[in-house]
């Protein structure tokens, strides 16, 4: 049964995918091994991520989303790396087959495998046992000249801007939009953030609504971006756990400090939300979208830094990257408003493990 | 928190092994990928596992026993391939942070990583949310030079010797023993097979007893093995599901049928059990023993094909090497017993969703 599962939901339907680069997959699934090629002079790069029913994902989310934001998580950290994808593997752990969920989980996968040319080349499926929620790891192997070694988290330098693409924080918004379509925002958000969220939920535009939840479900790594920023980027990562807490890997390994301009921050937000404005409490909204900005996980977007004599080039790529800050002497992330005031940003990124200790 | 657990158990301990391989592992834990380096002209070869509590170890199993049999597990399917081992990635997805667990559980895994030169290069540890038990999946990564594509399933031809190292099967006597420690004895025994198993248990001389609880905790995958058999071997795989189930993938993949030699696997056991022809049931025992050889996984030991002019280097390579067979035209697995006749004989192999349909 094992082997019929593996082939109907996976190596059949991305067979096709793993023959169509056969210079890189040389052997995929089914035997011990899988076998993959790099380019000469490449470097291999890796990167693992699991996903624990419940913890990662919701038992009722479509399994579609599920299968993209998989393999999409990981892609991001490829993206991250300057990295392009060779292929990955998939450890299932289930409680049953329930071959609805499988079914969805495998065509979300096959659709971001595909879109990145990403192909399943092995895995592991097993009983879950006693355990009633499912788990799944997804490890996700890319390459990359000898001559780029990657962006260092420790290569961050002084003078040099602070980068994202997107709009990090778009995802917690999808997050709360969701909690509260299921009556639950009080989980996300503390007593007295509550009737702020409410109020920048309530205002917000149905297109920016439809964003972010795409956002949240479906989103888009930057591997393209990625390998367009090999030799502008000093140090870069994926912001899987909120600007403050994923710069803050940044400044501690470089040994500097970052400091964040509020006014860049906001202008990124009024460009996808141009009538903010002309709300009577757009301050206050513009604030509650900044913690989102600062706290929020999920956008798999990038931030990097960069020297001041890239910026052209950077701005050049594509629409959609903002500079928003600077590397300066010293330690921690820094936000600087409008009247020059500086404050500390503490350190906000998820903790799934704080979470079951407290 | 998660940053201190990866740190005193994963981080620190493994990190020597990182460093003293600086040529392969450009980048370990710690950033968004591992970056590591392959031999100019060698591919990658990778395999992938998942571990769950109560399905593939004991929750009262030690730690460093469990530390050690994921990863063997994993380095099997390398040997396998004949290739050599680069580095390796752990997801451990746990309910609570249980710090004798992850002492034990990171020794085990250093013993054979160290023993193995088989680095940590990352990983990822979560929360298992509402799953009382613990789950971890282990992706190894290994190098073989190009000219080596390593063992194909679909490469074993007719008039070619069947080969095993060590004795298979061994691991499920441990199994059976650990099972009669516990009193559970009659799970793992159909009724007709328990008194047969409890005399083959009784008869056992304390040596082989001790050999086979070893071979069961801390299997040695046969990676030099691998290595000296490329060019020597067609088809090749780890025995992680039993000799009948697992020689039938290599049967099936070849179009062929894989004849066994009842005597030749007697005299396997007889090597390891000289004395038991003093026994008064010794062809009885020697029968239970045989059932063990071909329904018994997680011995991690190799069976591999070879044309008959390989024969003697083979056997030169070391000791513990037994050709127990041959493959000829046809299709499936036959046990021919000293009378010539011939028995088929049906996959046993075990198949985890078979027990929870069941």
């Amino acid at each position: 049964m094992e082997f019929d599962l593996i082939h109907r939901y996976f190596k059949t339907p991305f067979g096709g995918l793993a023959q169509a680069n056969p210079d890189t997959v040389l052997f995929g699934i089914g035997d011990d091994c899988a076998t993959l090629r790099l380019a000469p002079d490449f470097h291999l790069f890796t990167s693992t991520d699991t996903l624990v029913e419940g913890v990662h994902f919701f038992s009722d989310d479509p399994p579609r989303v599920t299968g993209w934001k998989a393999l999409a998580s990981n892609l991001s950290d490829l993206a991250a790396s300057g990295a392009s994808p060779l292929g990955f593997t998939l450890n299932l752990s289930l409680p049953e087959i329930d071959e609805n969920w499988l079914a969805g989980f495998s065509a979300g996968l096959l659709d971001i495998a595909t879109r990145f040319n990403c192909p399943l080349v092995g895995g592991d499926t097993t009983s879950a046992g006693s355990n009633p929620l499912k788990t799944l790891s997804i490890t996700v192997f890319g390459q990359a000249p000898a001559s780029h070694l990657g962006f260092n988290r420790a290569h961050a330098k002084i003078g040099e801007e602070v980068w994202l693409s997107g709009t990090p924080g778009l995802a917690r918004l999808g997050l709360l939009l969701e909690y509260q379509r299921r009556g639950r925002l009080e989980q996300l958000c503390k007593g007295h953030e509550l009737p702020q969220v409410q109020a920048l939920l309530a205002a917000m535009p149905a297109k920016l609504r439809q964003i972010a939840v795409s956002q949240l479900g479906m989103p888009v790594p930057r591997i393209e971006l990625g390998l367009q920023l090999r030799g502008l980027a000093s140090a870069c990562l994926d912001l899987s756990d909120g600007l403050s807490g994923d710069l803050a890997h940044i400044s501690g390994a470089s040994e500097v400090s970052a400091i964040l301009f509020q006014s860049s921050l906001e202008s990124m937000w009024r460009k996808l939300w141009p009538e903010i404005d002309q709300q009577a409490n757009a301050a206050g909204l513009l604030k509650v979208l900044l913690v989102q900005t600062l706290t929020g996980g999920d956008d798999f977007e990038l931030c990097w830094t960069a020297h001041p004599n890239r910026h052209d080039a950077i701005q050049s790529l594509k629409v959609g990257l903002h500079c928003v800050g600077v590397i300066e002497p010293g330690s921690g992330i820094w936000l600087q408003s409008q009247g020059a005031s500086r404050e500390r940003v503490s350190s906000c990124s998820f903790n799934h493990f704080a979470e079951i200790q407290n």
